[in-house]
């Protein structure tokens, strides 16, 4: 296989992956980590720019010979990296043999193009990278046209929230922005914003979702600010019967995002 | 205060929680680790024995003064441990100043005492503590009855699916079992199954969740075994419009376990 080598972890390229870990690395050099088969195919449907990509083609871990052949056939830099020098430079519990280093998509709001009346999720100052990533999975599985993080506390290329969206960050436009500008955009774009509140008084399922919705979510502690508190078009509640009476941020957008599906099918 | 102050980690309760973390030494003392105030507060709810107490009264941690109180008044013998101590014995990163010793609820089939038509949910074979952990979870919001894990490779009383349920596999009744005796269960009960399978015909919304029910859902990685496929009374599938096509178990039972919410209501 036409691929160099790199059997150190000395190696240029293995320090490189380590300087992008940090958001301040990844700003200066406007890439980001891809680790995963799957995560990296998602990059590469998605046409983002592939720096370079290092794998690991023998051992506990094992790329796919295909993924291989198809970065080489976009023009990218593949090393071959071995099991020790790979562990290094892979991260998290799912290492499976490759790891790209991607150009991230950078969008703005402006770039959205949403057809006549989308649905659109909302998250205000979200915390953790998995709760980032597993909503983005579930946009994409709902079919969502956008996902809009705002006032961001978890830079959206975080490697983590890639990997936890398994990829669905490069399927799903998602913008980062402040909630002054969603607020603006949703408005000028005559899309209704739909917020999840502990306390609101209408159920989940006296809302309506159809037409131009954005569903709207807070923070894992704090919920959502009294900015989007007030300018909701719609507050509604998810059902709560329990003792421990919480749902994670994933599954409460999970819920509503779900229910804007089945009133829209 | 008048508890007992722990400041070595060579101290016996250091070496009994840390012997706890292990299934093998679960099952030998019949005990298991809930940390956090939330958690042990749903496990003094709901009944459990509690055998002792560690809590972290100064530094870092805080845990409430009424906490402390509450557990004294039910004669739970408590140790104020100093911080170095109580970090190594808590665990994960929302160590909130208290950690119990408590005595799991060992709930057979036959405990479970359910309403004519309750709603089930039946996990088969779920892998990671923290997937159990929020589907429990939301099992508790919704007004699920029973959890039924079948086949289990996650030991339900690991104090992981404890912290990442936030207390409620105290909430609601959860048993282990094998999937034969689960159909048996429900059949005699006359609940019905109703199975989320990836290629199933019937859309989710067009499904009948009324009634007694008990939603099924299959592993991480495999999805439910063929025994649980044949058998099921109605198989649906969560509209899937994406292109990573994967919604995490802990998102899928939401989504199903709310549409049938929904539907009762």
């Amino acid at each position: 296989m036409p691929v160099e080598k790199i059997t150190s972890p000395q190696n240029g390229g293995v320090k490189r992956v380590a300087r992008l870990r940090g958001k301040k690395g990844r700003d200066a050099k406007n890439l980001t980590i891809v680790e995963g088969v799957r995560e990296v195919r998602q990059a590469l449907n998605a046409g983002c720019r592939i720096a370079s990509a290092y794998v690991c083609c023998e051992g506990v871990y094992h790329c796919p010979p295909e993924t291989i052949a198809e970065l080489q056939a976009r023009k990218i830099k593949v090393f071959d990296t071995a099991c020790g020098v790979f562990d290094k430079m892979a991260y998290g519990d799912r290492k499976d043999g490759v790891l790209a280093l991607v150009e991230p998509p950078e969008l703005k709001l402006s770039d959205l193009k949403l057809s006549p009346q989308p649905l659109v999720v909302v998250l205000e100052r979200v915390e953790k990278p998995g709760n980032l990533g597993a909503v983005l999975r579930t946009a994409d599985a709902a079919g969502v046209e956008a996902v809009i993080v705002c006032d961001e506390l978890c830079d959206i290329h975080n490697p983590n929230v890639i990997r936890a969206s398994l990829g669905a960050i490069f399927a799903v436009p998602t913008v980062s922005c402040t909630s002054e500008e969603a607020i603006a955009f949703l408005k000028e774009k005559g899309i209704k914003t739909a917020a999840a509140v502990v306390q609101a008084e209408a159920d989940l399922y006296d809302a309506d979702l159809r037409g131009g919705c954005a569903i709207v979510m807070g923070s894992e502690d704090k919920g959502l600010s009294d900015l989007w508190r007030t300018r909701a078009d719609i507050k509604l509640r998810i059902p709560m019967k329990g003792k421990v009476d919480s749902l994670n941020v994933s599954v409460s957008a999970a819920v509503v995002i779900y229910e804007a599906v089945r009133q829209r099918s």
